[in-house]
């Protein structure tokens, strides 16, 4: 069983794949890929049998990438979801002082998650944006004359890269979630707590997206989440991203999705899996 | 009269900041700032009179931060809107071929938006992401052993600091728009062609984003517009930024407005303003 997840080591990603493998009951390899698209692809070849991808944060938002790589032509399903907290962390080597930090090395979302943290106690520091929270990290250890320098990502990249917790749980918000969806071949089987997912684009005429809702409503499907995202040909024209409950294969989803096929130009089955909720969060 | 854009200079916020002014007769000074919420705060501070805030792009979506702040304790207004065509350029400086280019400073945007030129024609340039383009051109500029270096951004930045376009519009999609929303303290009267922008999160029960969106449908009105952010209290919950066909003093969005508001636990209306069709693009 080989699982892809969003690399280098020592990010979220990892951390989410070695928690989905552990609840699964998974044994195997984890491997890391450079890119969401690349793990998609990954999947597609059969070079890994799973990917855990980042699809949203509850800051942040929606993960551009993962919703684009879903919508493509790519025909991969969703097969389950996991969520983790996102706990960040000011990481430098052994010695550094907070007061010591004149410049940091991060990615944009944890950026993003760390702003008031910053400004109250890093005013001044310089911020450095790389690819990953993991690559950060690699820097500040790497660096020789780096008494000055830290890193922001996940705790787990301080043992990875030998470096030391400065300050844990630094990010603003606590209430700070990432959903990762597994991507497979094949989606799952009725659980009985299920979530079905989708992505459409409507006729090109007032009151269209309303009328799929319309749907929803008539058979009492409970819609979760919606998410648009650019259709990329004109400005103004998008696709629209739903979770809805249910599984496709029970009767009243099955009938309805059938109905929202007929109403859209463009309709694909992301696929249905079990639902995860509050008390799953970790 | 003073006009915010999001600096620093030769960026296409400038360029649209320059277009909108000449479009309305503007006389006055352009001001740059470092971030979106540095303009939302000069508005409110009075430091600067409108701000031209970039909020879509027909490619890469929503622009997180410009939503974020129009949802946040800031009470300004949108008092219009300008959209522009996004024109990316491969630039170096004087005497660099493109058989050259090594390296290649850019933004994220860009980069996102030239994935096909750059795999076909520069698949093994070190790409470096900085903050804006216009730094990347200055970072091109400023090299003294630089040519294999190239920036990717807006024309007008070759102008400003000194650089030759080896290549012009390189990126991959061809229809690639960004809309900018001007944020003043008021926003704009009756037009005869206007739009109403409003935010607002629903009660947590299934169903209640369709019986906002029924709420519409009963008054003939049309929702040109839906995005969704996070939250931010948990995942799960969003909040909804909506467009509208027509200005809030129309009778009937008068009339619909005022249901939306009764109907959901946060609503904040945005503005209404003229509205910008495929005729008015550049």
């Amino acid at each position: 069983m080989k699982i892809g997840f969003l690399g280098p080591e020592g990010t979220f990603s990892q951390e989410a794949a070695l928690r989905y493998a552990k609840d699964m009951g998974l044994k195997g390899e984890l491997v890391s890929f450079l890119s969401i698209s690349d793990m998609f692809y990954g999947v597609r070849d059969l070079v890994i049998d799973e990917a855990v991808v980042p699809i949203e944060n509850s800051i942040e938002g929606a993960v551009s990438e993962t919703l684009d790589m879903l919508a493509g032509d790519v025909d991969l399903k969703i097969g389950g979801e996991k969520i983790i907290g996102i706990r960040q962390n000011l990481m430098a080597k052994e010695g550094t002082q907070l007061k010591d930090i004149r410049e940091i090395y991060t990615h944009p979302q944890p950026l993003g998650q760390c702003r008031k943290f910053l400004k109250e106690n890093l005013p001044h520091a310089q911020i450095n944006i790389v690819y990953s929270t993991a690559k950060a990290s690699a820097i500040v250890a790497q660096e020789r004359d780096n008494k000055g320098i830290a890193s922001i990502g996940a705790a787990c990249a301080a043992q990875v890269y030998g470096l030391k917790i400065l300050k844990g749980n630094i990010q603003d918000n606590k209430s700070n979630y990432t959903r990762f969806v597994i991507i497979r071949t094949d989606d799952s089987k009725i659980s009985g707590k299920d979530k079905t997912s989708i992505v459409f684009s409507t006729r090109d005429k007032p009151g269209s997206l309303y009328a799929i809702l319309e749907i929803f409503n008539l058979w009492d499907i409970n819609m979760t989440r919606i998410e648009s995202r650019p259709a990329k040909k004109e400005l103004g024209k998008y696709i629209f991203f739903v979770d809805l409950e249910g599984h496709r294969e029970d009767d009243d989803l099955k009938d309805a999705l059938k109905m929202v096929k007929r109403k859209t130009t463009f309709y694909k089955l992301l696929g249905s899996y079990g639902r995860r909720e509050g008390e799953d969060y970790e």
